[in-house]
């Protein structure tokens, strides 16, 4: 076998790296675990029909196909049995098992979702093929209250202000409300709010006048509306006044209607609340719109500070109806970080490293092999105090065990005692091979200090 | 959409089955990195080409196609990448991984990795079609010494043994030496060691008579030579006396080798550190096989006690070459996990149970809407301080928020202080709901008991 190559979008990380990622696993999901979100894991297959529901995904999803349907004298596709797909996201499997376990689920049901998905894009494009995405959602039977769309955005600004001091830098949470865009627009005379919503959705990348011009061209707007459309997309602000702004600014297209006041006293709320309870994290931007149209409330997207290009790693909403089947609707409000889009950042920046790549806190020296019991057994005490210890493969020169460690960060080598001419046995030593201190050591008490015991994730700089 | 229904071979959990495999990934884990193993995690696909190098599991592999791939105006078959797979294993992505990054890892090189893998069964088979492996494995470059074949079983021991206070049962690890079974069989004069193994790996299957015919009418044994198959297969033993009637049997049959007398060696080394490391958990079974050729010393099989039908849940050997570039040859030794296949068995049979389904040990009530910032204040000061708590969905009244918290099994209610008719607030009380026990309290310095503070997993019959 060649000397393998990577395959373009599917990201691997070598063990440091893995460290850092290990690391933004373990706190996003103790943070979600803290809210009292219970863990909850899907298979990776859904069947197409069910993937390729909402149209515009349909293009992402990789079909899987069993090697041997054919040579089982099966038709090409097996009739016992629907198609089967990879999952492009975590909603619309946790839909799937929302209505699957309805019966058996208490309503509303948290749920947090760490899993890999899948999206079948041409490889040239060097886009992400295959992710980690990190769902945070609640889920009600029939009804579910605002108030968790104030919770969940906050629940994950803390899980993401939880790496700040690893160094990820700082979130920014910029949030809007479906039903102001709606009511707004309503007010104006625009009625197809889908569209409206589409062609906003372009500012960043084509800019107001292009936008203007599309929704003159395709949605029919005067020039007037557009106007109105592209002034309360400017509209932004971390505290309560942005609403103030743009009830003025409804009022001057007489343009204010109730769903317009409903969806401007749910985003105060948001505002206040987050005001409150994470300062300077939540701003309200009138301009996102979200492309997906389940949406019917808030909606969500975060930015790394300083990072802005990098676009939203963490984005989600209020739908209405995120399942349904026939009989019960379930509304729901989430948001979806993308792991590894931001890990793959953390780690591309240098913002973000690990103090070693093993979690191997003591090398236990060997001797001779005749002596090797010896070492295992210094390294057996050590873990059964939890102490993460090796023994080295060979019972080279001291030297070059040392640099075994050296070489995998490894902070101290033991050394069992030696047999002295007397016939006693010395004491074990224990070298810290960065300061080069060495000193007697007991394996059934020493212990390394507690930054050390561990692989810990630190900002770049630190290092 | 109406209600689906689950997919054969693809097994999900409820939360509280969740939590059980979530302790039983945490366990593993833990004990991995104790022992030196550092974490990766490799993509889910592997080109095809790879994946099918092994004949004997081509059957398995599900290949992957990008549902627009036609739409592209691509050929079916991108000519710009090989065709892709899902992974069936573990070990073929490890050996990718050794090769790719080479030059980037440190050998002896020992890694941990959990993740899913999936095989393309038939879905009217009923087997798992999708599951979580965790495998330890060490890769050496050019050479790996022997003391690796009895490092890893014990760490693998260790590992599963960590699980007995919850109830899942004892565990036996076979082991076995192909060295042995090779020499053994030269010695008789049966060169055809692959086709004597797989012979004799149907022994469960089919009966020592029927094995004994198929080494006569395959292998072309003679009846002694067939008789002494079957002897050596039906040696085993817990100390190394096993390792002296294999050698009489050898003896006995003028069949010592070279190879043989290496092989028993080897046996006998592993099975005395075991005995003193970990006694009664490693017994030496003559009758492992493996089916897979390319193991070539010691191979590792591990039934739980009591549940021997449910086959291996661990196995694995040695390979001296787990991969090579052509220039070099990466020899190793691991195990498998089949994680969901112990998880469902422990599940289903009822033997282990986790306390309650969701993280929350605290429900915050709320007194009414106006004061839920009240209620959101407290949860976040138990937050802070590492309880997990939740705040009710709603300000019904209190014996609906109970009621909440009992169907989830949320061990505690917390009421914060009411308003007293002189303008004061009275103090916050929290309520062990299973005892009744309500005690005033601060959410500055309440914790629960320890026990009560994350769900535990724990034997079913303590429930």
């Amino acid at each position: 076998m060649a000397r393998p190559t990577p395959l373009s979008g599917f990201p691997e990380w070598l063990t440091d790296g893995r460290v850092v990622e290990q690391y933004v696993l373990d706190t996003l999901r103790r943070t979600f675990e803290l809210h009292g979100f219970a863990g909850i894991e899907t298979r990776a297959v859904e069947p197409l029909d069910q993937l390729l529901r909402k149209g515009e995904t349909s293009k992402e999803v990789y079909v899987l196909r069993r090697l041997q349907e054919d040579a089982d004298g099966e038709p090409a596709v097996d009739r016992s049995e629907k198609q089967l797909g990879l999952h492009f996201d975590l909603t619309v499997p946790f839909a799937r098992y929302v209505l699957e376990n309805a019966g058996r689920l208490a309503f509303p049901f948290k749920r947090y979702q760490i899993q890999k998905v899948w999206r079948g894009e041409r490889p040239q494009d060097g886009r992400f093929r295959e992710f980690v995405q990190a769902d945070i959602d609640v889920v009600g039977a029939g009804e579910l209250p605002y108030h968790y769309e104030v919770e969940l955005p906050l629940a994950m600004a803390e899980a993401l202000g939880a790496l700040r001091d690893v160094g990820v830098p700082e979130v920014r949470i910029l949030v809007n409300n479906r039903k102001v865009a709606e009511g707004f627009y309503r007010g104006l005379g625009l009625d197809d709010v889908e569209g409206v919503l589409r062609q906003v959705d372009k500012l960043d990348k084509i800019g107001p006048d292009a936008v203007a011009e599309l929704l003159r061209a395709e949605q029919g707007a005067t020039p007037e509306q557009a106007k109105g459309c592209l002034e309360l997309a400017a509209i932004s602000g971390e505290d309560v006044a942005v609403v103030e702004r743009v009830r003025a600014l409804a009022a001057s297209y007489d343009a204010v209607t109730e769903l317009l006041e409903t969806g401007l006293g749910e985003l105060a709320a948001l505002i206040e609340a987050a005001a409150r309870r994470a300062p300077g994290v939540v701003v309200a931007d009138l301009k996102i719109a979200r492309g997906l149209d389940y949406y019917t409330g808030s909606v969500y997207e975060t930015v790394l500070v300083g990072h802005e290009q990098l676009g939203s790693i963490c984005s989600g909403g209020r739908y209405d109806t995120l399942a349904s089947d026939g009989k019960n609707t379930y509304p729901g409000v989430g948001l979806s970080i993308g792991v590894s889009r931001l890990v793959s950042r953390l780690l591309s920046a240098g913002l973000v490293t690990a103090t070693r790549g093993v979690p191997t806190a003591v090398l236990v020296a060997v001797t001779d092999e005749a002596h090797r019991d010896r070492s295992d057994a210094v390294a057996a005490a050590l873990r059964a105090r939890g102490v993460p210890a090796d023994v080295a493969p060979t019972a080279a020169k001291f030297g070059k065990q040392i640099k075994f460690a050296d070489r995998r960060g490894i902070p101290f080598v033991w050394f069992p005692g030696q047999a002295e001419e007397d016939g006693t046995v010395g004491p074990d030593q224990v070298k810290d091979i960065r300061s080069g201190d060495q000193v007697d050591a007991d394996a059934a008490s020493w212990a390394p200090p507690a930054e050390d015991l561990f692989p810990r994730v630190v900002p770049a700089a630190a290092e």
